[in-house]
């Protein structure tokens, strides 16, 4: 039996989760996090029964408790409440599928329980990875990639050894807008940019596939989590993203992996790794697909990927600059109150404004996101 | 240093493998063989003074000898000639790249020495997988594939547990012919067979592109290699050749290993397993490579692949049939003695005609391939 936590059970990658746990009777779930969602929250709680909850918002958290009197469980609020889920006794991974820099702590303390990590929470690699990657061979714990791309080239790494490795080429959708000219932009509402051509998600992660600043973060992910130079990291458009990321070889070999766009694969890889257990679900047959199409990520028009290589060069605290900058200006679009293309300018502004923190605290991780908040308001 | 002998030197994987030996200093060739070039052989041992060669044809053997009179160099003729390069002492692995069944008994023979062996003889599995396979179990030597798509599914292989694998899925280039009808193949010559569209090879394996039996004999290797089902085993057409071949497993993940048009890379893997070691040439440009394509194989216009299912599915001699009826109607086609087509006319009219035995010894496997010689000629 597998126990495992899961911080952001509600949303989009923590319900597929939950659906990996129900369809392999060995995985038992022994705590569950949310930010606010208790509705959700307490009947993931019914039916898995985990030992310990958490909301994230005190409110929310006390209403669950009231709620889930009649069960067995410990229901915790806040951060404290999160420390607690990702720090659980019983189990031995725990999936981070909450969004924002609310996910670094619990993932630090759930790391130093000695639990490994099945890494779905962007912002821990990107603002805090060198902080985190120090921890895992200092605490001898594993961090298993959740996201499509990254567990593409953990896949894929797993056929060779890490010396022979030349370089990684993290695919991209392209997002809904890759075709369209800044000109095409300036008035593209919140509906177009939730368009995404593949992948159902969550609304955050939509615009920022539409901005390809969420390739950003994953190329800034990558950096951390395979110890591999910005120079050798490589970004492909391939619309349909069918190749979810490859890798290359010193030989010129290039291992590829590829499936459905199914996140539950990513999720079942990083507990049951290195197994590829049976997954139902629908399989790729190539004659039908008749072609995968490459193209050069329009760099100029959507400038997300420049931002993010320029960010992880400078390093230190310019990746927390980046994403805390995106995170604001996404919930500003998202609520109507900039145009698309103004979280570019909110981004580039804030990256300028920053002085940069070479080797930043978690504190001072979390201070340079509150500068970044209160700059952007102060516009 | 490793040292390697090399039966078949001067065809096109042979004279790849010494490529790769002079860009690598810590290969020493120890023993050449080939069948009749003796010109390019000579060549050859002048420059990587081997201590042993052989020629099968032991006229040119004779020849041989007087012309490297000066060296210190044994000369062997006939096949005690190959027996003695697939046995010399200082090697640890036989690379077999000759054509034809007379690679199998060498094989064999290396085996028995305790060689490794780097295959690239389609018919030493194709014809005696049974007693092949045994022996790698029984003698605990390996057999690392050299043929482009097996180096592809074994270097995939490499990423999981064999346990969790689901199926091979082999590609095909498909060849000049794969979109014409069985009329347009009626009367196309010699000269249009030949042309391979991403390939550069030997005539025979060029033929054997046209017809798709090169991707049936492929199947069948497959089968024996990775102990697959041929329900398993899909081959599917990808017409540039870049995916060499691809493996999927339980959970629907796809591994693919893919390249340039070049086969130093699988002779490379195979000499320097599992180290994937810088190799000089030309890389993968996805964007510049703008699509990757995929048909179905055309099974019933060019019936290589029906077939060999067919004659893998039945087993014990019936692939040998197939391999030596190709053979001699390649031969005649290659001749100009018979049109294209008659190549599958040959072919299944052997099949029909062949009494199978079971589980045949080498002996019989030898027989059968008479057989069928004497049958053709005498149709």
């Amino acid at each position: 039996m597998k126990y495992i936590s899961i911080i952001g059970s509600t949303g989009s990658i923590g319900s597929q989760t939950l659906d990996v746990v129900r369809s392999n009777k060995d995985l038992k779930v022994t705590a569950l996090a949310a930010a606010t969602s208790i509705d959700l929250l307490e009947k993931q709680a019914r039916e898995f029964k985990p030992s310990v909850v958490a909301v994230y918002n005190e409110q929310k958290a006390e209403e669950l408790r009231v709620r889930l009197a009649d069960m067995d469980i410990k229901v915790y609020a806040g951060m404290d409440g999160l420390l607690e889920v990702a720090t659980e006794k019983q189990c031995s991974i725990v999936v981070t599928a909450i969004v924002g820099m609310i996910g670094i702590r619990p993932t630090i303390a759930a790391m130093k329980a000695g639990k490994d990590i099945g890494l779905a929470n962007k912002e821990t690699l990107v603002t805090a990875g060198h902080i985190i990657m120090s921890l895992t061979d200092e605490l001898g714990v594993s961090i298993y990639p959740i996201d499509s791309e990254h567990s593409a080239i953990f896949q894929c790494l797993q056929s060779g050894n890490e010396k022979d490795l030349d370089s990684l080429i993290i695919t991209a959708s392209g997002g809904p807008f890759r075709k369209k000219t800044t000109d095409e932009l300036r008035n593209v509402t919140v509906e177009d940019a939730l368009k995404h051509p593949n992948w159902s998600m969550g609304h955050k992660i939509t615009i920022d596939s539409a901005t390809l600043v969420n390739k950003g973060l994953e190329v800034l992910e990558a950096n951390w989590l395979f110890d591999v130079d910005f120079d050798d990291i490589h970004v492909v458009v391939q619309p349909k993203s069918i190749i979810h990321s490859m890798i290359q070889y010193k030989d010129g070999s290039v291992i590829a992996q590829m499936g459905t766009p199914d996140m539950k694969l990513p999720i079942q890889y990083a507990l049951f790794y290195p197994e590829h257990r049976y997954l139902e679900g629908e399989r790729l047959d190539f004659a039908k697909l008749k072609e995968i199409t490459f193209e050069e990520p329009p760099v100029d028009v959507l400038k997300g990927l420049p931002y993010a290589y320029k960010a992880g060069r400078i390093g230190g605290s310019m990746p927390t600059v980046l994403n805390a900058a995106n995170e604001k200006a996404v919930a500003l679009f998202l609520d109507h109150k900039i145009k698309f293309l103004d979280i570019y300018d909110i981004i580039e502004d804030a990256m300028n404004a920053h002085k940069v923190l070479p080797n930043p605290s978690l504190e001072e991780v979390l201070e340079t996101e509150q500068w970044v908040y209160e700059h952007i308001e102060s516009r």
